[in-house]
């Protein structure tokens, strides 16, 4: 990030009324409904300068705040009007892209009503979309279609079946002899296997790419990246951080946490490279061997990715750690070298500004190591999204 | 329904403290997680009598009540406590199977923030499942099972990419050159293509005949059953009742509701049978031909397969309405002969009576009519579970 970019994103951290001042511009009255939201709704509303307005109908409620809005100064309060509607307008722009976010009703936390939800913070919250400058790369268009298909997987180390998500790229149920590679592709913490389909907008970038002659396609594979038998009334599961990753906005802070205790030590290890990954290749027309099987993930997807893929070294060819930390030279001499590192940051983590002096000492020591930086954007899926699409071109190369 | 029948459903209204008089046993208190909480959610809670006991936060709300309870009586009241919690058990008993719920927190409406969310009444709303005495039949288990898989089809008709969910059966991507019949299921009202996977476990109960070897495999397509480019800010959808069925509980009734405007007028009979049915064939191994097609669905599902069915007879051979209305024999008099009319209903909707006697009528007239009553179920998706289970062995022989 260099200073031209820090300063924006300093601007960016200012009040609304700050912003207004500078730019000498009001808020732009062309509101319009959150492409997330559900059916019918007319609210929340975005306008085109990134500005949030909600409006909840509590008629004898006391106080409706919404967590959405600038960092760390407990979000957005609304005001009630006569007819019993809560709204307010966050006080500045959002970034770009897709936001969770919830409400807290006279002291009770709840999900907007008017919004779609989506797994994030061990929970279903709201989400909103900020439509990004550039986001005609994830746009659903007239395009051949790959499909996202849910699996469900023996897991004999867990005692269940597993659910996990596959996209297979348009063609693949016509051409019966073609075999594709595969990418795993690991969520963030409090996250689950919706993520990569619902908030990132997985298989349409991939879709759109493929459309486009950019890549060759490929198979992704996405499932859940725990295994604490996680069910109601087991208490709390283990809140790993992504590893050199700064928390997801809202997410409570993990204690004592140790990624390869969090991964082999609940298996997940286990359940991806003994289970999945023999299913997989059982079940699709993959190309099982190492030159075509790659692992990514976001945050602690991305710690699980980098744990993983030094233990395993001869399973993934290809690794990739989005918001997710970094590798060293250290940890990769000696071992089976990857095809690819790839890291990425959105430019408002603090970690991005290590990403690609760590390219940098990897391509020195003859690694093919990529970095990428998402302008303007934070620990959230638009980072998460532009990764994927920076990423796809350079597997199975 | 006979008159023991009518009793136990009218029984079934009866306040709670009546119930326990007659029965003279108290709540058990044997209350645990019900199995579609959120994750690390302990409310809502189901006994082993269908009592459901709810606990939500919300220290500073004067009012929190529970849509869900004994019918038409405002739902349940729930109790603030000196922690801020409102806590409350229904009155009564639930059926057996899965319902829809909602909160109303001071005057607004809101989703339980324990519960997870399934579309219904035209929103994401909270579900619960009270456990079934029969629910073996749809239960994750321990046998191969088919996967369920998004796809986008082009839909030049509505000008975009439409989703459907294909369930394909164990074995569909192992042996390349076996053909599967298909069978078309449409959701209900205010539900969407998610439904039939969701709350209506269809690709469970699939697995769960096909390890039993009750049925032989084939492929469920389900797709959403309005053509209404039904955006946000664009009004209210059409609100078409089910035929002949009683309307959801919660669900505004709708006025002026005509049938064959809905499905022609407004194109979903020219998605289906121009645009979904010709990409299925394309894009999956389908036995493409009437014999090897169906067509049902549940409720206003119900209502699109009837008018379909008649006015495409040479696309379905098999037609199944599910709380969705009858047949006669007038009408399907001089069109080409359907190999077999499913319809069913719930015990506890009043068009149950007339299920039995619709068939009867058409046996007469030389059709291989079934009729299908679930016992102690109301318009609800126990009620189509079970009649998805009893169609099924009846289906492609």
């Amino acid at each position: 990030m260099n200073s031209k970019h820090l300063s924006l994103a300093l601007a960016g951290m200012l009040t609304a009324s700050v912003c207004m001042a500078q730019n000498g511009a009001p808020i732009k009255e062309d509101f319009v409904p959150s492409s997330l939201n559900q059916p019918q709704q007319e609210y929340p509303q975005v306008n085109s300068q990134g500005y949030v307005r909600f409006k909840i109908k509590a008629p004898k409620a006391d106080s409706v705040r919404v967590s959405l809005g600038l960092g760390g100064r407990g979000g957005t309060k609304l005001t009630k009007d006569a007819d019993g509607y809560f709204t307010g307008t966050t006080e500045g722009p959002m970034d770009e892209g897709f936001h969770y976010y919830h409400l807290t009703v006279d002291g009770g936390t709840f999900n907007d009503p008017g919004a779609l939800n989506f797994y994030g913070s061990v929970r279903w919250e709201s989400g909103i979309e900020i439509p990004a400058h550039d986001q005609d790369f994830y746009a659903l268009k007239d395009v051949p279609h790959g499909n996202v298909q849910q699996i469900l997987f023996p897991s004999k180390s867990t005692n269940t079946s597993r659910r996990a998500f596959v996209y297979t790229p348009p063609g693949y149920e016509k051409d019966k002899s073609k075999k594709y590679p595969v990418l795993y592709l690991q969520h963030g913490w409090g996250e689950d296997e919706t993520a990569w389909s619902n908030q990132g907008h997985a298989n349409l970038i991939m879709d759109n790419l493929i459309a486009d002659g950019k890549i060759k396609p490929f198979i992704i594979v996405m499932t859940y990246g725990m295994t604490n038998n996680f069910r109601p009334g087991a208490g709390p599961r283990p809140t790993p951080p992504p590893a050199g990753a700064t928390a997801p906005a809202g997410a409570a802070r993990p204690r004592g946490f140790n990624m390869d205790a969090m991964v082999k030590g609940n298996g997940f290890e286990t359940v991806l490279v003994d289970e999945l990954v023999p299913y997989v290749d059982a079940n699709f027309r993959t190309i099982a061997d190492r030159p075509h099987r790659a692992m990514g993930g976001l945050s602690m997807g991305g710690g699980e990715t980098h744990f993983i893929t030094l233990d395993k070294p001869e399973v993934f060819g290809y690794y990739a750690l989005l918001s997710g930390g970094t590798y060293t030279t250290e940890e990769l001499n000696g071992k089976e070298k990857p095809k690819l590192v790839f890291m990425s940051y959105g430019s408002r983590e603090p970690a991005s500004k290590t990403v690609n002096d760590a390219a940098t000492a990897l391509k020195s020591a003859g690694y093919n190591a990529v970095a990428f930086v998402s302008e303007n954007t934070a620990h959230e899926f638009l980072s998460w999204r532009r990764s994927l699409y920076q990423l796809a071109p350079l597997l199975f190369n």
